[in-house]
């Protein structure tokens, strides 16, 4: 069986959703959404986001983490649920699509159900977790980690923002600290839609992307102590060069990728600052940030060994040079059930849409609920290189709709089954 | 003849003129000079200097520029004077010594002659110039420049500081808009006694250098637009990383150093940063500066060129990356007077002291009246790697004994030549 979904009216939610948080951004002269978690907007997107879901006939259930389910029941009310879900927290420039497809997605499903008065096998769970950004608490999947086990309650309830206010606080204050136990029942499979955030589907000119699991991610910041010195009377040979160090760095990162000896390592340099920072100063200190992304745990551990290895050579080829190397997150390869990418790429088929199958380069709450049941995600396509965490991310009504609907059967599918 | 000076009573003038603008250093624990050009601390060092070179029984003139001379009249008052002159405005965390070691050291040879009750030949004239070091009005050597006829004078009244204020209202405000022609007619010699700001003669365990001239300088401000991705999901081969292209840059330069094909070239990048700077973004903007420092202008020309050559190889190598250079500042090697070098390295050796000959690689007040004057320069060692700019900025009370009593001996020579 096919679902088909009212794009028009999933479309509709999104901009309505969008409009909580809006400012005008100066860098882009668009209206963008600022919707951090557990902020006031947060509160008011929540609120929305309720009344949507009793207004879809689902019971709503909010848990001690905030983070917001809706079920729909199956003629099987013992049977483990179906679960879709994403976020609605936002960073602090973002658009109206990151997390926010998956959730009002996963509502326009059941709206599509509903409409259609089919009674699926198992019940149909759609959620909303909380901070998944983390750019508020500093931990991001955060809600989707305490559902899932990963992180305990009382650690997430004694993060702090950068004002020391505590999370638990923070919901209480808003009004949305749950009464239900926040450890999540296994569903029978978890399906997140979302959009790319990324240029791989813009490139290849295809809509949809079926995702085969989230990549192993590793953040150092490195420091480099020179020694400052003149640039007009200090010999070469006598300099300690901060700056240097760091520029040989950044170059042994891309090098290390094409080489091509660490799989589908990615290597990325983002932050890089000298100081003193002046032009006649040899630099004393450097500071950056290595961010490294692989799907293969062995292949990123080799390439984080390496570049270790390179530092030491830096040292040792330069008295007077220290590096230091900090870890800033870690995590491992998370590969997605197997079954479910098929599920998914058979709807994208009998859809009579393209799809490709590529990991996910970002994190997402899909890898912590993939700890417990099986999981999978459907990727959609982004404009402008699937620009992401600003106001210029977009895509369009008809690839949300594409996406939308792939979910829709998708969830069907899985929920008849036995 | 030798003569001989006052240790002591240099060192003491040194101290004196240290406290005014002095201030507690935070980031070195140590008491630091701040005594910009025309601001009120300054104006209380220039009138501390009169009141020494009064004392001295020189007859002090001022010019329109705020520059301060002080004349000791020789036997033939028709002759073209021998000059030593140098600068007391200071950087904004500088030390006692930059700048000031020649004026008092030129003040301290006054003194001596005076106490052994020598006439000259020549007469003797000692200066400080105004704005050398061009931190306030951004142009460095301001007041020797204007004296020696390379920048005019309404050109230099008309500069700003970073608060609007006109460099021609601040001197008449700090009461030193002298009435007398700014144009200096040229001396018979100029000699200028200065730290040497660098470790070469530290490193060689020398107390003094003969300075053979001033190297050519070029400042460059590089600007890279890349764009802007995410680290996880962009695939390297679709990356425009302003961020590497400026690693490569600065790897770019100290390989022409290496290279050994651009003389005794001298590469600094001071400063480099990534913009947004954040871990997961690829940068879309890097800024960089870079410092090239070359004894010979056919080098620096060729090393300007080829250092382009790379910049346009860059863009062409990477579509999407666009970079500009733009030009700082520019100087061209200022070779200096073999005559004079000779009569310093004489006196070195009369004294049984020891000397380097070495090229100074930052800018001085020498290099402007050298286009008027046979001239040259005496080199103090620093301690410290020759920090300056800096309250760690020494040189000890016997270092610079030494370079005043070369000083003294050379200015007696030259002022007895006919």
């Amino acid at each position: 069986m096919l679902m088909e979904i009212n794009g028009d009216r999933l479309w509709n939610s999104l901009m309505r959703l969008a409009e909580v948080g809006a400012y005008d951004d100066p860098n882009t002269g668009l209206r963008g959404v600022n919707r951090q978690s557990l902020t006031d907007e947060d509160a008011a997107g929540r609120r929305l986001l309720v009344s949507w879901f009793t207004d879809a006939g689902l019971t709503v259930r909010i848990d001690r983490m905030g983070n917001i389910f809706g079920r729909r029941e199956g003629s099987d009310p013992t049977a483990a649920p179906v679960m879709a879900a994403s976020h609605i927290d936002s960073v602090a420039t973002a658009g109206a699509f990151d997390g926010c497809l998956g959730v009002l997605g996963a509502l326009e499903v059941v709206r599509a159900l509903n409409e259609r008065g089919i009674t699926t096998h198992r019940p149909i769970e759609i959620a909303a977790f909380t901070e998944e950004e983390g750019v508020r608490f500093g931990t991001d999947m955060l809600g989707s980690a305490v559902a899932a086990g990963r992180i305990t309650l009382e650690h997430a309830h004694d993060l702090t923002d950068r004002d020391g206010l505590r999370f638990g606080d923070e919901l209480d204050r808003i009004g949305f600290h749950g009464p239900h136990d926040v450890r999540l029942r296994p569903p029978h499979a978890y399906v997140e839609c979302h959009i790319e955030q990324g240029p791989v589907l813009a490139d290849a000119g295809v809509p949809l992307g079926v995702v085969t699991g989230v990549q192993a991610i590793s953040w150092q910041k490195i420091t480099v102590h020179g020694r400052a010195a003149h640039a007009g009377t200090t010999p070469t040979e006598l300099r300690v060069d901060a700056g240097l160090a760091a520029a040989r760095i950044v170059c042994r990162v891309r090098d290390m990728v094409d080489s091509g000896d660490y799989g589908r390592l990615r290597g990325t340099v983002g932050h890089l600052r000298t100081s003193p920072g002046l032009p006649s100063v040899v630099p004393e200190l450097a500071e950056l940030t290595v961010d490294l992304r692989n799907p293969d745990d062995e292949h990123m551990a080799r390439a984080e060994h390496d570049l270790a290895d390179f530092l030491a050579e830096l040292r040792r080829g330069q008295p007077g040079l220290t590096i230091t190397a900090e870890r800033m997150a870690k995590t491992h390869h998370v590969p997605f059930d197997e079954g479910v990418q098929k599920t998914i790429s058979q709807a994208v088929e009998d859809h009579g849409l393209e799809h490709l199958s590529l990991m996910s380069g970002a994190g997402h709450d899909a890898q912590e609920i993939a700890a417990i049941a099986p999981t999978a995600m459907i990727f959609v396509r982004g404009r402008y290189d699937g620009i992401s965490h600003n106001p210029r991310e977009y895509s369009t009504p008809e690839d949300c709709a594409h996406g939308v609907t792939v979910l829709a059967t998708t969830l069907l599918r899985l929920a008849d089954q036995r």
